[in-house]
């Protein structure tokens, strides 16, 4: 697969870095609105520099993965989809429902395989728990527990224009949620607060959430976020059933324990995403290039998007009125 | 102290066994309303069986530990208190809010030791993590979590005289979460489920249910509860703050850990609340003897009753009405 | 049982409050070379002070539990065999197999319930880590590995009259191979440092050894000893089969764990014999009222104590000598 | 760095694989005993199948990696040296010690970066636990005990070809040993057993063994090894000192936690070698490039192929002597 990359920032240099020690993909081309970082990133690679126009343009490119800011998602998505590229797209396509249907229009018109980046459902622990899930080990799944806290918050301005924690953070839980619950989410409600910087509430957002969903038979589904974790990147999912518990917990660098003052100790959890998520990114370039290949679905895709935004939107509707949403509600 | 049980049944066993071993304690007698349970349990512990009625008059008996049927608590207590005897109370004092409050009422004008048996608060584990909470090791509280899953449901008419799943199984994680949070609980969301056992619906209840909490200063609390863990009971609580995390963990009879087929694995935690709660049960004893004898307040009084109560009324509420209640208009 | 208590010093006194809480021993009298202990400790317990000799000629008296120094082991074992009393005995029976031996051909013409103060073969860890053997949970056994550390050293003057680490202190960990490795030793190697403190050297003692014991079909056992662990008492056993592992772990006072700064940690072992052992004296204690009642043998008897000796002084002559030595030079 | 692999067999296609994905080596040419093995090999990477002769004799390739069957590398290692080509040995460098000693005059003569592929140096879990001791972790080390089990035995053709279970396996942990004790061994005794399969007795061989080394100060060191643990592979250290013991854990492939029936289960081990020491293989090469880069010396050299096979010489004396062997008497 030729694949070019548009958006040569923090996480277009993860891809571009997972796409260059991947045996079946080259990296065709990098494009960035900030062009001298497109060819940094490409002189790094060994390859070319380009606009994203160009890239569009170019046949001889088979795909493309667009890791620009959020804003510019929906444009490039659109306009790879009529220029007949496969797609990963990260996520999320837009920050409001309407952009997004948009997008989900156009590629229904311009049907080509089209990923979307939630890099969480390609871990190999979770996707264990999802294969357990599957194979029946825990029974009837009846409650799943998500926590997902990031090690710092982000810079302020970051989080303006964030879309809020919602649509920003905790979007990856609601992926991760409507995947492992596989059923239908009917209600949301959610409380958040600003405990970790006033910041924060000063750009209009909170920095702690609780969420719960309900779903159709009733599984009951607890999300917890917070922006600073101390410790590192606090990942942990559990799901409970009628015939067991499955836990994904967090994952270190290695395995040594001391013993001594102040007591037994391991290693504190990996630090971000980069580090937990590594193999994740890997294993999504796969997915993508095989989905691509054989022209079966990837793992995630631009409709997990839109669900994923419904819930977010949701969330946040639960979190100003102060009262539990139903999702039929969010259009 | 010479203590007198009033109930010999389940829980009234436990205690008459924790009492007999206790070294400043004696079982000076025994009553239950159907006297031959009390002259059973009289006879194996060396020590009379009464009328609870002969037990408040005799002027001899310091103190009583009431831990008959649910119905019987108040009048009891009522009848203690006014015979000046110390008094450790199974909870809940009643189902409902009212009786509780002249319950207090008789309370104050009769002011004896009287303590409330919320055993968790005694629990080694849970002790700690309250003593490190205390001391600043995880920075400021933001949340906290607690599960608490039985390994079986009771039977089905016990469901039906319970006062509904938020009155008798998650008012210990109400408690624990007053305990633990240390600021007033401002709101109160609920959802719930009955996904094991359809007979626990027909009886109007759930099985299932999260709810969460939030503190005046924003302070998020998630309870998780199941009426059934396959795998035993189920007694978990994470703290998460400012500068770390507290988890108190499932604990199991040994440490010894087997590796071969199927994995690396360890013991299942303990049964239930007789295994999980032994050295609690012990500590509740000592706590409510010292609190007697230095005429401190015990660990849990029967203020903690009642504002215990006062959640499971609004986490019924909020699951009736589908939306969050203040805790200021549950009267 | 009416028991009587030789001996009033440390393990005297452990013995003495767990006698007092056991529901079917009564204390019946505290003896002690040095009356003033034998008094404090009666007067704690409720109970008489009275002369060794007088404890043997009181025939109300069923049974002793010899608690005393060392050197006195073997002649009250043989006075209160004389005597007709059931036994518990504080290893060593004596330092020298002769002794020992001459002690054991009393016991043979005084047929009495004797058994000795293995206390680790009661803990119930090491207990279901046997009966896992005994159920073939790792197939055929195949290896064995005996850590065992103390917290700190013992008084420089306990070393001089301890008989040297591998009779004071390993000693233990042969009977525990013995019991797990349920068949015949025949070779015994050792090595030794003295790495923690000049002053045992001094003594003419090791601190540090390591030792390997052959079985007669090859089962290998390796058993590593300290005399200090910083962290507390170290106590672990690990056997290994054909069909897999099994790991007596540490155990720790509670399940809590802090994550933060500097890692994930969970609390210290427990620190010494006291707290990691107090259930197993519990059961020490019922073994022998159950053993005296119903006329069966001890978990350890005075032949344990004869055969553990013998492998203490292989390895002695092991680590004098630099050689492998056969357990039949051993008489 | 461009780079000829020689030998294309189990271990030479890990190699290969490695050198394809590292950004700083070109996969120059692959040499086989069995040219279609060579050849299979090259169109696999895209490089050429050449004689290991016709390697010795190009002048653009700057290493070689002997990966072929042990008693050809002491030949190739000399080859490689007198046409002044870096070396990475996969260890032994021969069987025996006297061809040993004469490849290294060879070295001595051609002096050329020289790696030796003791693998396990380069464990990402293993060097941290080296580090940690570097930085006095736990103060002074005093006891260190290796286990290392293969999850499955060779075939009894291969143990025939080993040169013994000492010099085959325990190998590695020989030179673990030497690197972690950091001073000199001065004697070793060896015990072992053949309990596993009698085709490796009838071989000549044990296939359980325990190992005991002392070093000059007094520092003492077990090692055990079985040539089957139905688990997986089984590589755990653990460094025991002044101030706390540090323990490498046997890793696996997620964290993932089940609890239900039978208990709480995590992962098995990973399997073997391929799988645990990806990693290792990685940065194996990588130090390597870096010595010849920079001129520096390997983590592991060729000298340090010949002190581990001092031991095994003298562990197998030791075994086949019954008793303790003093390591200056192994020329």
């Amino acid at each position: 697969m030729k694949l070019a990359l548009i958006g040569a920032g923090r996480i277009g240099k993860v891809h571009a870095q997972t796409i260059a020690s991947h045996p079946e993909v080259t990296l065709a081309a990098i494009a960035d609105y900030h062009a001298p970082a497109a060819e940094a990133l490409a002189a790094q690679y060994g390859t070319r520099a380009l606009s994203a126009e160009a890239i569009f343009a170019d046949e001889d490119i088979d795909a493309v993965l667009i890791a620009s800011s959020t804003p510019t998602h929906a444009d490039y998505l659109e306009q790879a989809a009529r220029a007949g590229k496969a797609i990963l797209c990260e996520k999320p396509i837009a920050l409001d429902l309407a952009r997004t249907r948009d997008a989900l229009q156009v590629l229904a018109a311009h049907p080509v395989t089209c990923a979307l980046g939630f890099n969480r459902r390609h871990d190999p622990q979770f996707a264990a728990l999802k294969q357990a899930l599957g194979e029946g080990r825990i029974g009837h799944l009846e409650t799943l527990s998500i926590i997902s806290r990031d090690p710092t918050p982000p810079p302020t301005e970051y989080i303006g224009a964030s879309g809020g924690i919602f649509r920003d953070m905790t979007i990856h839980d609601f992926d991760m949620a409507r995947w492992l619950l596989d059923e239908p989410i009917t209600h949301v409600h959610a409380e958040g607060s600003c405990l970790i910087d006033p910041a924060i509430g000063e750009a209009g957002d909170v920095d702690t959430i609780m969420v719960t969903l309900t779903t159709a038979s009733g599984r009951l589904c607890h999300i917890s976020n917070s922006r600073r974790a101390c410790y590192g990147y606090d990942q942990r999912i559990e799901a409970f059933g009628s015939a067991g518990m499955l836990q994904a917990q967090n994952e270190t660098k290695t395995r040594l324990r001391f013993t001594g003052e102040p007591g037994q100790i391991e290693e504190q959890p990996l630090w971000f995403f980069l580090e937990r998520y590594a193999e994740a990114y890997r294993r999504e370039i796969s997915d993508f290039v095989d989905a691509w290949k054989q022209g079966h679905t990837p793992l995630a895709g631009a409709e997990d998007g839109l669900e994923a935004l419904r819930l977010a939107e949701a969330a946040e509707r639960s979190l100003k009125e102060g009262r539990r949403i139903a999702l039929d509600d969010i259009h």
